[in-house]
């Protein structure tokens, strides 16, 4: 079977593209490190052709793209799908690219932008742009309920029937890298950054944070006051900074949810870390492939434009 | 009366220097914004040579410093006095400087670091240097129970017969600085911070983290999403961003503390946005001036010291 349309996943710091047939077979891919905060300055359609032809896409072939590149700040503002929202409604709303803009593609066609999704609920504000389209991608292999995407925004999303119902984002990865680079707490960590998922000290700290999440606001200060008095190394501490973290944020979502399993989208690294905190919550796992989970959800929306 | 003795408080970012008196009348000062940061690079010898001269001190007073000038990375280390501390065990451990550090000054003479204070317990590990300072001068006015020291790390003690028995650090004020500056969170930010101690969104956001200091890890994105969806303006943002951030500080030191009074310590700027806090937490307060305290307890330990 040919190719019949390219996905790409333009996220804030990574370019990631694939070629597509549309039984789901790969014919081709491209990916670096040229996010939106990079073509902010230097282009978006330049870094586009530069994929395309490293992945050899066929130039007639139409172009889906999800994540940032949507966003107000990026190529062209997809304005946000509302909930609950179904892979319909988002294949709805994509936007199709002027033709000034591919001006610098060396063969112009048509090239759409998928939406975020929105929650306009005044006590619980919340925006996505690129995890819709992993969560549709689960929906679209029937998966349910509640799913966490694990990231520098963590993304917890309930899936029902098909549609995004509602989601809660944590700025926990954010966090952590601005505790450990920037507060006081540099002092007390170490070089380089590498907690094992069962590290006793990132459980201990994960276990106290989830029955009590309120004690995150307390126990920063002491994390460099327990080094200077050795009390605790520097990995150590750093391995408790992430416990407590991720623990406070999981324990909000455990408390807060009857639901007894949960899906986990990305199983490395920070992934880990989540699995073993949601694990110790008592929460049964089905982990799933983040790269996978956007590909799906590119080519059901893919589906739903070009009705192929 | 003649002037006694030069007192110093030397804090990371600031410098401040009395001619004093035995009976605590001012015969002179200056003040900088040379704090350890500066002089780490810049020399502390040079910078105290300069706030001497500028403030006309005569040329055979000793001096008493006290703050972060005595820490580790700062002129000379004066290793950290365990708790309980009266104002005996600070003076007993303030540090003598050697004559090769005064080198760069006119007149060589007796100058004197005090120690911060180390709470050496395993499960609340803490540390403070230069509000061991403050806290010595209000009990030198016979202030007891709970004292509240805002700043960018504020802190939180128990005085009790004189003696500093227990204190908790919270990062706040720099959580809010990094997160107002650094974290996606500025996208939201108005260009200038100027949050009134009566400012609605402030003080519902501050009722709400005191009723449930867990509840800051999940508010944080919504600030960002809130602000973007128009619910918010940039403003309103801000000051639930600093709500937010001292209710759930000011909810944990409530919970965990029987007592119904507290001396707040500084009551501009922070300090009026803490005692706005601490006022709605039903907590009855007396404002102390934080120049002040600093100013007595280096009195009442150069007594110690000097026995004059």
């Amino acid at each position: 079977m040919m190719a019949d349309f390219v996905a790409v996943d333009w996220g804030t710091s990574s370019f990631r593209l694939w070629v597509m047939a549309r039984d789901g077979r790969l014919h081709g891919e491209s990916r670096g490190p040229e996010g939106m905060s990079h073509c902010v300055t230097a282009g978006f359609a330049p870094v586009l052709a530069a994929h395309l032809a490293r992945a050899e896409a066929p130039a007639d072939l139409p172009i889906l793209i999800c994540g940032m590149a949507g966003a107000r700040q990026g190529w062209f503002e997809a304005p946000y799908a509302d909930l609950p929202a179904p892979i319909t409604a988002l294949a709805a709303k994509a936007v199709r690219l002027p033709g000034h803009l591919l001006a610098d593609l060396p063969n112009p066609r048509d090239i759409r932008i998928l939406p975020g999704l929105a929650q306009r609920d005044a006590a619980h504000p919340d925006v996505m742009r690129g995890e819709e389209t992993q969560l549709f991608g689960l929906a679209n292999q029937a998966i349910e309920g509640l799913v966490c995407l694990p990231g520098t925004h963590c993304k917890w999303a309930n899936l029902q029937d098909g549609a995004v119902t509602g989601f809660a984002s944590y700025i926990t990865g954010e966090l952590f890298d601005l505790l450990s680079r920037q507060s006081i707490l540099r002092h007390a960590m170490p070089e380089t950054y590498a907690i094992a998922p069962d590290d006793p000290d990132f459980l201990a700290a994960a276990d106290q944070a989830m029955a009590d999440p309120g004690l995150l606001t307390e126990a920063l200060f002491p994390l460099r006051a327990g080094q200077l008095l050795d009390y605790r190394g520097r990995e150590a501490t750093q391995a408790r900074l992430s416990g407590l973290l991720i623990g406070a944020e999981v324990g909000r979502q455990v408390a807060g949810n009857a639901l007894k399993s949960v899906t986990l989208v990305g199983q490395q690294g920070l992934g880990a870390l989540y699995a073993a905190v949601l694990t110790r919550a008592g929460l049964s796992m089905k982990t799933v492939d983040a790269e996978n989970a956007s590909r799906q959800g590119l080519l059901a929306a893919a589906r739903e434009i070009w009705r192929f």
